[in-house]
């Protein structure tokens, strides 16, 4: 039996688009002789589809995109993943199609309702088992979380008898360690069962979310013998034959080319979820402010990989308080991506707000007579000029402003709302900041050389640079938060652990930075929510996986 | 029997402070002789607590406010609403607290997922009944959304025997025609199993969310007897008793007043979720941008009733495009509610920006040439100076940012990113135009009398005069969007019944308003993600309530 992995690139609501996509791809795995061919879940509709799945006329154009695919995909059979209306409940289905019609449908039983994931908001679980033979091999059908729950899905296919193959079609987001996850998952199936596992999953970024493909097939011994390309479309062929009881698997292709390590594989996560939120949103061109400081550089050369050079444009916008090597640092840095520079001194805005806002009760607080420095509105208020002049440029041009904010200081709040957290997407939003020092080396490490005597694409100052926001007299992020190191140590067990402060002080931690961090980490849950979408990399992003009021007094 | 139902204003997360006040009103219900006193659905973390759920020394905490909350009432029995961590898994649960200890638990069985409710991410259902005896009555315990299915709540209680009342511990958001619903299913539910129902709410405001208590009681003939305080806490007490299988209920207070119809239920529920938005996250003061027209204006007068005059500051910021009478009205109004209003024309900012974009590639484009007039842009730039300068004036006095978009216009995305969307609280943001003038009018009919000659509260011209964005000259809403009428009901099909295009047309509206609408709609869905939060007045708001991707291809 010859079976492919049609993993590709779903757009979320584009029916017509994605059934289009299904049936080329059909076409070429019927040219490659197979006998199935398997796409992920919800594959017709896009993942996740949220509160679309509302719509009764959304379901029967799901309906109608499958009936249409079976018509126009007769000589194979194929597994796809769609929306299903039944009997007044929604389902999240696997449609069986063979010759020109829906001959079976599979309906999800296990739904997850946890992190990203709602789909006890709109689906009912199915009941049935669903085995089909092709070829003459019994594969049963399962989709995505059926099979993360090992003795839940012995116990749903338990009359069934000795299946040959599970199948199993995913939409499985990334995160760092999900694909260990994964092939765990796989591997324990197929010795549970005794069978082959294949599993076809989406590819793509969608919101915050991005899938990462990496389909697989693995054998009965629970060895993974072929896995398809991490962040890329493919179609993944191979043959499936039984001997003695066992069920071997033998790939058509040479082994794809996979992420060297963690840090590689955030990069490519963070290119394709950057070039899909552009592109699928309609926009070619982005703009972002650089400050020739780390985040914003690390943004930069993830925006080119993502769009081009030609479609990215860095806006330098100083202030007295930018030390000319920073200045000169984000030129450069522009000049080694090959992108559009420009220059717009926020000065004269600044002196004029001051001027205007002289009128306002209280404007004269900010003044800190000690240091003879204005204080924390007038910080903020460079950085909200900086926001309106991206913004007027995004109006003026189409271009899509992207935030160049980290994980860390989104935790803690260390950005100005409305300011530097102003834009359409955070490339890095979900990227501890000493995560983005590691970007940053792997960007200088594996992009080509450039012309002689140019350095690296991140100048190194960039790199050793204490980081500062640069919005008074000799600023630097240590004034006001802990070291990145140990402040990463305490995000990750906050906020993706929901370790308590006793637990994290418990584990070594100082008790007093413990505190004040997580006082600032809740305290700034309403400047979150008012932040863009960036990508989730880690088990726990902000966003739709970590969901906590505004108002809210427990803070431990 | 003498029941009391504690309708009191819980605050998420605050532990000790839920306890605390629900231990004065046991001392309450003490001293008025009573058996049994219920609290609401979570009363001692809060109504939604939402990921908190997911730490387990918060479950851990919930308890022991529990178990002191029994220690220091031992004189009646209580059933109080807490988050239970039961053998490894989470429960949403009613604590029957007895002689100072815990004496029964009973855990909720029907789980909501759908609307603004998330409880199957958190919770496991409860699966066994519990019936207590209070002086001499048999109660079965129901906690929400237990009581909405009556067909489930039949067969769970199906082996327990005649019930002389079923208690129902709740937290039940607002929303309009809410309060019919919830009678009829109590009535329902009195008359299915011919006993008494008890039915207590919580009451005040959570982020999005405003619980309007009205907590009642029905006899066992369905009929309605009492009800508490709409929007208010409240102590309501009542005598129990049977006599020949009728359960009679007799209320120990005057009927408390109620809302006298919708529009004045709307503003209640505006006020009370303005002022816990504000209290419970710790401002005292608000501020506000104030154009002479309709939407700040009733922004202004909800903010004044919920928090003081005092604490209140209304700012207008002209420019060249703004009328003479609209001005003139914003600084009527200021007088009329008593508030502090401040004057910061936007001029010399707007062309200090003007002049500072001029370098940048498509500055330029917004000229209008045929108009001689700056576009969108342009347009937006005005509208993201206000912005500015109500955060710098935030950040300098700690006063919370109001922003004033309706529904309407939050729908189509009528409105600036950052601009007039900027701030921390959108007290009209759920409320469609065509409500916003009946606001309006309820305001000034309400209202205490101003000093003579002085006429309303709100300028009679800022209700009669065409609404206008004034960021350009001469223009109108109606200039872009159709009629706030057609609108308005174009937009309850859409957002808030998820009707297609087609049934709208099918039911008359105009096919080309339709679909330009629908599309308005959907593209500015990234715009309503990074808005503010504000009051769910309608059985469908943008927030939790209706969750689309924003990179989504289905429009229709």
């Amino acid at each position: 039996m010859r079976l492919a992995l049609g993993q590709f690139n779903a757009v979320v609501g584009d029916l017509a688009g994605n059934a289009k996509k299904m049936g080329e791809i059909c076409a070429e795995a019927v040219r490659a002789k197979t006998d199935l061919l398997a796409f992920p879940e919800l594959a017709v509709c896009g993942y996740p589809p949220e509160d679309l799945l509302y719509k009764k006329h959304f379901l029967e154009d799901n309906r109608l995109s499958i009936e249409k695919l079976a018509d126009d995909c007769p000589d194979i059979t194929i597994i796809a993943g769609f929306a299903e209306n039944y009997q007044g409940n929604s389902y999240n289905s696997a449609a069986v199609l063979q010759n020109g019609r829906i001959s079976k449908i599979y309906r999800k039983g296990m739904l997850p309702n946890f992190g990203v994931f709602d789909e006890r908001r709109y689906f009912q679980g199915g009941t049935e088992p669903v085995v089909i033979n092709v070829a003459g091999l019994n594969i049963a059908l399962t989709i995505c979380f059926d099979i993360w729950n090992i003795e839940w899905l012995k116990d749903f296919y338990k009359d069934i008898g000795q299946n040959q193959m599970i199948l199993n079609i995913s939409a499985s987001p990334f995160h760092t360690g999900k694909i260990r996850k994964r092939e765990e998952i796989i591997s324990q199936c197929a010795k549970e069962f005794n069978c082959a596992v294949s599993y076809c999953n989406l590819v793509g970024g969608q919101d915050e979310l991005v899938f990462d493909g990496r389909s697989m097939f693995a054998d009965s011994s629970g060895e993974i013998i072929a896995k398809a390309r991490a962040f890329e479309e493919d179609l993944l062929i191979a043959e499936v034959n039984t001997t003695d009881g066992d069920v071997r698997v033998e790939p058509m292709q040479p082994a794809a080319v996979q992420p060297v390590d963690i840090v590689d594989e955030v990069y490519q996560a963070l290119v394709l979820g950057t070039r899909d939120y552009a592109r699928k949103n309609g926009f070619k061109k982005v703009l972002l402010g650089v400050s020739g400081g780390i985040d914003s550089s690390v943004t930069a050369a993830i925006a080119v990989a993502a769009l081009g050079a030609e479609n990215v444009v860095c806006v330098s916008m100083p202030s007295k308080f930018n030390s000319p090597e920073s200045i000169k640092d984000a030129q450069k840095l522009a000049e080694n991506l090959g992108v559009e520079f420009l220059t717009i001194p926020i000065e004269p805005v600044l002196n004029q707000f001051d001027e205007s806002l002289a009128t306002a009760d209280g404007w004269d607080n900010p003044f800190d007579s000690a240091q003879g420095r204005k204080g924390v509105a007038y910080e903020n208020l460079q950085s909200r000029i900086r926001g309106v002049i991206l913004m007027s440029m995004s109006n003026s041009t189409g271009a899509l402003v992207l935030t160049t904010g980290n994980k860390s200081e989104t935790s803690v709040g260390y950005a100005t709302l409305y300011g530097d957290t102003a834009g359409g997407f955070g490339i890095i939003k979900d990227v501890p900041k000493t995560m983005v020092y590691q970007l940053a080396e792997h960007i200088n490490k594996t992009a080509p050389p450039l012309r002689k005597g140019r350095g690296q694409i991140i100048p190194a100052d960039v790199i050793s640079r204490p980081p500062s926001a640069e919005l008074k007299e000799g600023q630097k992020d240590t004034d006001s938060l802990p070291d990145y190191d140990l402040l990463d140590e305490i995000l990750k067990g906050y906020v993706e652990e929901d370790k308590s402060a006793r637990q994290l002080v418990e584990s070594g931690l100082p008790k007093d930075v413990v505190e004040r961090v997580i006082r600032m980490v809740d305290k700034n849950e309403y400047k979150r929510r008012l932040s863009p979408p960036g990508i989730k990399i880690t088990p726990k992003a902000f966003g739709k996986d970590r969901r906590l009021p505004i108002t809210n007094r427990y803070s431990k």
